[in-house]
């Protein structure tokens, strides 16, 4: 099985080497069609949104007001990744999540020293519209002031696919929160309005380079003034890469074929379903996603699902994997 | 390996079943886009090319005249399919071309006895429009006086793929001729225009149920009045099915998923790359095909290329394999 992925990634990268193609304006519906059929990610210039081009920290504050919004918390920017904790072990941990409003959220991330706990807003769940704002069901936002500025799909997208997004989110933070590499099953268009955002990207033929462990899962709580990384109770042992940073020289297996591309502000990644991103930032930056549910008739889920392997995951905490674990450096 | 495949292939039916779509009118370019995503067969009414729709023999016979055009004939009425030969080995044959003119075709096809030869045209090299043609240059077709009547390309294909096709081609037959089973690497839009074509399809998850084997070239020679089959001199071994018929049952292994589908006259089934077909048909049967070149980048030239599997193919004259051959019947 494993020789089986091996030759099929081999061939992946003969065909289609490492790049990504860049185009200079955004697609026709059916120039994306047939990008998703290929599905490679592609770097979109000339597709700005009018209506957040000018979002400085004044005009969100100001429009936000005193708004809620959910914020993830962590020691050290690593929201939803392996941590080692302080009984020696290695977690998959999801972040704190608290409540402030735009303008803590905006001086927090503006603030930040060696030692203070570190803001993302990163909320993933559709915090501006979920699937039941497009059911046409109530679908209330924390985001709800910045509606009018955020448009509810990409034209050329959602008429590529012949649906509407299942989910659009906001994301805002620093230069110290990272995303741990993973791959989602949906096609993902990924817009940066301020900052930059870097993402190392790796095709779905890559998966086998990032050595899934299994981890016991914890949750960064809040004990006091500090954060502390609590082991969850009922929450079964999550799959998750062992690679902590695939930019750092070696982490990688010489096999994998990383893609490096820098998202301006302004600029939009088509990010197909499958492909691996590790993602970091420059301070200061908001971004956009629309994810849309990928076709899932045909070969593309099977061949996905196939790619991720089966049989058992050796555990993350085995004293082989534990000695080796990048996670060391972030404790 | 085979396992590998094996799970995929599972996993590939237990998600798409084992039925086509059917269309009432013909997709828009970007509908078509969609379906080429899917990469299943679908089957298209709606879609009649009024040029070609009331051709008849007499029609046919007055406008290509004396025209001379190259018609494949066999014993068997099996082209390019593996027969044994007196000799006792098994033989991928490919047919005695001969030429006549349309009238002659006709008269033959509407004639045939128990003993006669078997015409079939079908010679599949852009025998209408080659990819000469759409490239600009020179382009002479047997069929030239009929190509007034003969659209070059299928609007909705053409620009929902953003290219023109790579070969017409033009087929008349009647309920003796069968096409093996067999897979193409490309899009193709096959239009019945009189009588009908009944379709065996399988996935190109279902390769492995084909039992490849590897088969010296051989031709059917014209010796006399009769044909003889003669072993080739300077052509590899064929890997080829070793499945004639897949409607017999017995012959396709329990795991295959094999699809029925018939297409009548004024239909059109769109095929996709890498589907495997055994095709049969109705007496007087025309139709015409338009072959598109497949997207060769992202994954699917790849996850085709790697279910046709890798290794030694076994020879199909080993004893075993011969013992079982199907093409026993066919002597």
């Amino acid at each position: 099985m494993d020789s089986a992925i091996s030759q099929l990634s081999c061939e992946y990268h003969d065909l289609n080497g490492s790049h990504i193609d860049v185009l200079e304006q955004p697609p026709t519906a059916l120039e994306f069609s047939r990008l998703v059929h290929i599905s490679r990610p592609v770097l979109i210039r000339g597709a700005q949104i009018s209506s957040v081009r000018f979002w400085d920290d004044e005009y969100l504050a100001a429009t936000m007001g005193e708004a809620q919004i959910s914020v993830a918390v962590t020691p050290n920017g690593r929201a939803d990744a392996v941590t080692r904790s302080p009984d020696g072990r290695l977690y998959f941990v999801e972040p704190c999540v608290e409540k402030m409003n735009m303008s803590e959220l905006l001086s927090k991330l503006s603030c930040e020293t060696e030692d203070s706990d570190i803001c993302y807003l990163q909320s993933q769940n559709g915090n501006v519209y979920s699937t039941r704002f497009f059911q046409g069901i109530s679908d209330p936002s924390e985001f709800e002031p910045l509606r009018p500025d955020i448009p509810t799909e990409i034209s050329w997208c959602s008429e590529g696919l012949g649906k509407s997004p299942d989910a659009v989110n906001l994301w805002i933070g620093s230069h110290k929160s990272v995303t741990s590499i993973h791959s989602d099953p949906y096609e993902n268009i990924y817009t940066v309005v301020r900052g930059s955002k870097h993402f190392t990207l790796l095709s779905p033929t890559d998966g086998r380079c990032l050595r899934e462990r299994m981890y016991p899962h914890g949750t960064w709580t809040r004990a006091g003034t500090g954060l502390t990384l609590t082991p969850s109770r009922n929450i079964p042992p999550i799959r998750w890469s062992s690679v902590v940073d695939p930019d750092v020289p070696g982490n990688l297996p010489p096999e994998a074929h990383p893609i490096q591309v820098t998202v301006e502000a302004g600029e939009t990644l088509y990010l197909p379903p499958g492909w691996l991103h590790h993602v970091r930032q420059s301070d200061n930056t908001i971004a956009l996603n629309w994810w849309y549910d990928m076709e899932m008739r045909g070969m593309s889920w099977i061949v996905l699902s196939f790619l991720r392997g089966i049989g058992d995951v050796p555990s993350g905490n085995d004293e082989a994997a534990s000695e080796n674990a990048q996670a060391e450096e972030f404790l």
